[in-house]
């Protein structure tokens, strides 16, 4: 037993938000606030105070900065703060026995009772006394001046009063016995750029950005696409692996198990005599014109997100570098990617159960680090959880405390624990089951998941309508006001989201009946997209990103509130930015065919409103403003005008 | 990064039961079942294995023992184990990749897709050479013939039906990679004996156990009562503190704050010229009298519990020996206890803010550990929530690692958060909420959280009508009817009930108007009890405790489900214990008043039954036998008869 460890008398458990007992941070952005609750409480009737403690974790012993923690109820506390820089943090939580209050309850307690309060004066005088010896100079005259009045006992209902008083608890606030406090265990935090929670990006494949028939695409054709794409209002540019293709096990168009000749192969066939993955596609271009088109970016605004695919085809340098860091089988043949009976022949995996792992590891990680030289912030990883957990746990760690604004996204669809424990071990951003999800429940029971749950606390949702992979039923085959609605869903139910273009704006969606997949997908072709065309969605895009730019309420995913309404195909839901008070409501009809009506519940308290005032809701999409009064009011959205209402709540 | 930790790649997460991320241990009896669950999983698609591993911690490196676990879906995981000897345990969960059913899985799928399965055969071979160079040698022999097959390659179907046979998978089951097993973090667990969580306890005053009136009761006269209460079928026989009583500031008749003359005090003011918690208070006998009843109640089958209350009379020998143990006030008068504006002059708090706390603590343990020489194996403890935890915690601790066997009761009524901490810090069992719970949907909910959520792993409740300071406004002034269902609730609803006698018996319920506290009570008064009247009470309880020890479904308080009624005032319960095929229901009206009746419905699929045939409910109060059909089944209860039946499910 430590010396005063038995004197320690307040137990502080309970403790929330911790993640796995505290094993892996919670995560937060910058200016986000943490708050902490608990359960704190003493033996016996004493009374007790607790604070929250919290410190950036930076070389020497930074300081530990205190905030008091409020009483709840039934031994519940709470209390938060703000990290306002990027990095890693700690909090916890330290409480004790306040017998000074505990003095001043009695005395409270006893004068109220008419019962003698000499000997508590007494006490009182005692406490300033000790006060006193371990006062700073500039406190100890109030101290002399409060014993004084005590000891005058001149007049009992004042030196009560005054020992009651908010002045006195502040004056001896800081006196109490700094051995006997109880401290909960550290907790950590992850503090990320902003981004990280408020983004839209947009994936195309620079191949595909040519403006002559059938000819491969460019980096310097991409810098063309780029003002547009900016002009749309994203912030993240997404390319597909940009590296060389192999050819051995090619693909050919939509995914022919033979490629014919001229076939372009996928981009996620990594590795051809030309390099791997620390070298770019020669018909791109070189790595002077990725400098060209990271700079062009930059003056957009806008960041490229690379493709980080840990996968080779048959003719990457590895192969031979490290025949170790495969998988051979006993026909002495290499295994390829496989989930039986599927079989990848154009993709070698990596062996993570190689005996060399550790170099096999920091080999990848060098992959990341040489783009993060090349100016790339962003990195979406293709199916990182078919790699170990413990893998990027720690690629990420080492990136990060290098560089603590580098973004990833997993791009894992499976199940929900394999999903939420990539987001554990340190991705900044995830994939989710958006692109699956159709109805109003399904909508609601699955945000109500993501934003109410401890899941919050660490995992990032990204809404994608589609990606190269993925047009889901939801598209397929379906006319403009479709792509509105999940667009519209997307970009405010989320405040990460994504568009796989410029199909998405183009409103072009040709599947397999039911496969979710793009015939002709450009994964295994080169397309002359018409970039120029514009659309009735590509309005809709640029107006989103501008709304949701000026808009506090809409760049978090966590305020999102359900309102009711009294049909099935309207969902309606607020997000409220109280430091800048803005409030959004948002109704989406989930019906692309016909005109849907109803009655939508307003949340007047959240929203500052009463019953019997009328109040404007100004539609940011549509520029018109409606005059509502009360609970219940009426909408009514026609798909092929506009299935989306965004309104913003005049403020006088 | 540890040598192979990289290679560790099963995830092990959210595992329950624990407490506090295993600081404290879950609980069980000798018997009593442990049922693990986990998420468990792997990156890809490899097949996995997990164990679940305990073992009881003695001196040296015990063995783990191991039990497989079974997958559940979506990642989850159980497994259990059934410990069988007191003290302390450890249980944890090891799981790892198993590439031999990864093989097996892909093998199938490719021959069911009818694929070219050469290589596989030839990597079958690769596994079966591969646990033959680690085999020992009795396995050795059909790992060749396996491995013979695969060569041979006569007869495809053959070879693959083989294997993916039950038999090959359990040769192979012992060869995997024991480097590259996850293992989760160890848990603790405390197994106690079975009385800690199956028992019926009987309080009574010692000193009110004579035969003559006004003559002080004895120890001699406590063995005359004690067959009696052997015949109600009691196990554990309580006494308030049995030590010499303090003079000073003693409490008169009826908590007066002065004694007249020959006023007895009330035991909880320990200590006198005569001694502390160490002596016997004169009156009652010496510690020969006091072994006697101790050898008397073993014989009976009962166990003698004491209680250890942490106060003084300000006449005990600690103020003079320890005056730093107790807080002095500036007048120079010692402190008292008070909960301002409440005092209690006769009794003063030790001072756990000592410096001299460890001496302090020390003491106090060895008043226990004097108890125990004395074998005295059960202890009620007085109001440990106004004492710290972690004296609890180290207390209990000490003594258990000495005498496991030894049983604390917490005598703390107070807020939930502070009982349950008691608990966890080691107390075998708890008072608690039910002497206020009345309605049905307040028993059923209260028993829902005792029962159903996490602190049922380490909060064993005592269900107690009446106590000497509690007679609950549900017995106050009330019939005999209101008796019989108190009882009837305490002693089926928890397995470890206890009664205040013999004034529950004698249906004793004088009190002061809505304060809940006896008029006259014994607490402050010698009382001259007819210990020998017989009454319906006594008699009910004579059956429920023989009830109790035949049936093993009312030997624990987890297996209680609630049944349907569509009378409010009708409250029905099932209990089963599977083992023993022991099936009761019980059904209690609420109403002490006026006779209740309605329909109940009998879990039918719980009990092995179906709608169409008839089953026999035997009342094993009254005797009769009643012929049900179906789901829903007619009752009516006449509080003056008796208003609760006991049914067991007659087997055939």
């Amino acid at each position: 037993m430590r010396a005063l460890e038995g004197q320690k008398r307040v137990t502080i458990e309970n403790v929330s938000p911790q993640i796995d007992c505290g094993k892996y941070p919670i995560k937060r952005t910058i200016n986000e606030s943490v708050n902490v609750v608990a359960d704190i409480f003493v033996d016996g009737h004493d009374q007790i105070k607790a604070t929250l403690v919290f410190r950036k974790i930076t070389k020497g012993s930074p300081k530990w900065q205190k905030t008091p923690m409020r009483f709840v109820g039934n031994d519940r506390w709470e209390g938060s703060f703000t990290p306002d820089a990027e990095g890693h943090y700690e909090y916890s939580i330290e409480a004790w026995v306040d017998h000074f209050s505990t003095w001043q309850h009695g005395l409270e307690k006893k004068y109220e009772a008419k019962q003698d309060i000499g000997v508590e004066l007494l006490q009182g005088i005692e406490f300033f006394e000790t006060a006193l010896e371990n006062a700073p100079r500039g406190a100890r005259k109030s101290l002399q001046q409060a014993r004084d009045l005590l000891k005058s006992n001149s007049h009992e209902a004042k030196s009560v009063s005054f020992a009651l008083s908010e002045g006195v608890s502040s004056m001896m606030a800081p006196f109490y016995d700094r051995d006997k406090v109880s401290q909960y265990k550290l907790l950590p935090l992850k503090v990320e750029r902003k981004l990280a929670l408020f983004s839209a990006w947009y994936e195309f494949f620079p191949r595909s950005t040519s403006d002559e028939e059938g000819r491969h695409g460019t980096f310097k054709d991409c810098e063309r696409i780029l003002p547009e794409i900016a002009e749309m209002g994203f912030d993240i540019v997404y390319l597909p692996p940009i590296h060389p293709i192999g050819t051995s096990n090619r693909k050919g168009l939509n995914n022919a198990t033979t490629a014919n000749e001229g076939d372009p192969g996928s981009p996620w066939a990594i590795g051809g005599k030309e390099g791997g993955h620390k070298a770019i596609h020669p018909e791109l271009g070189d790595f002077d014109d990725f400098a060209s088109l990271v700079q062009k970016a930059e003056e957009l605004g806008l960041h490229i997100a690379l493709d980080f695919a840990i996968q080779c085809s048959p003719d990457h340098p590895y192969i031979k570098a490290h025949p170790d860091w495969f998988k051979w089988r006993p026909d002495g043949t290499i295994q390829y990617a496989e989930n039986p009976p599927k079989k990848y022949q154009d993709v070698l995996p990596v062996n993570f159960e190689t005996e060399d792992w550790e170099n096999l590891w920091k080999e990848l990680k060098s992959i990341v680090d040489f783009w993060i030289k090349k100016g790339v912030r962003v990195f979406r990883v293709d199916n990182p959880h078919t790699k170990p957990f413990k893998f990027w746990e720690w690629m990420i760690r080492e990136v990060h405390d290098k560089n603590p604004d580098i973004i990833f996204l997993a791009e894992a669809f499976t199940r929900p624990r394999v999903m939420e424990r990539l987001a554990k071990v340190g991705f900044n951003q995830s994939y989710t089951y958006f692109t699956w999800r159709n109805s109003k429940e399904e909508f609601q029971t699955y945000l109500t998941e993501l934003t109410k749950t401890p899941v919050r606390e660490y995992f990032r949702p990204n809404f994608w309508p589609n990606t190269p992979d993925i047009l889901p039923i939801s598209l397929e085959e379906k006319g403009e006001a479709h792509f509105l609605i999940r667009l519209s869903l997307a970009a405010t139910l989320s405040s990460n989201y994504g568009i796989y273009g410029p199909l998405f704006e183009l409103g072009l969606n040709k599947a397999y009946p039911g496969k979710e997949e793009y015939i002709d997908s450009e994964k295994y072709e080169i397309k002359n997209w018409d970039w120029d065309r514009q659309t009735k969605i590509k309005t809709l895009i640029t107006k989103l990103n501008r709304i949701r730019k000026e808009n506090p309420a809409l760049q978090t995913t966590w305020n999102i509130e359900f309102q009711e309404t009294d049909n099935p195909e309207l969902i309606c839901y607020s997000k409220i930015d109280r430091e800048n008070d803005n409030k959004i409501l948002v109704v989406v009809s989930l019906d692309g065919e016909y005109t849907q009506s109803g009655w939508i519940k307003v949340p007047l308290g959240e929203f500052g409103l009463n019953e019997s005032e009328p109040f404007v809701l100004h539609d940011l999409i549509s520029g018109e403003r409606y005059s509502w009064k009360g609970l219940w009011n009426f909408v009514e959205l026609r798909p092929k005008e506009m299935p989306v209402h965004l309104f913003r709540l005049e403020t006088l």
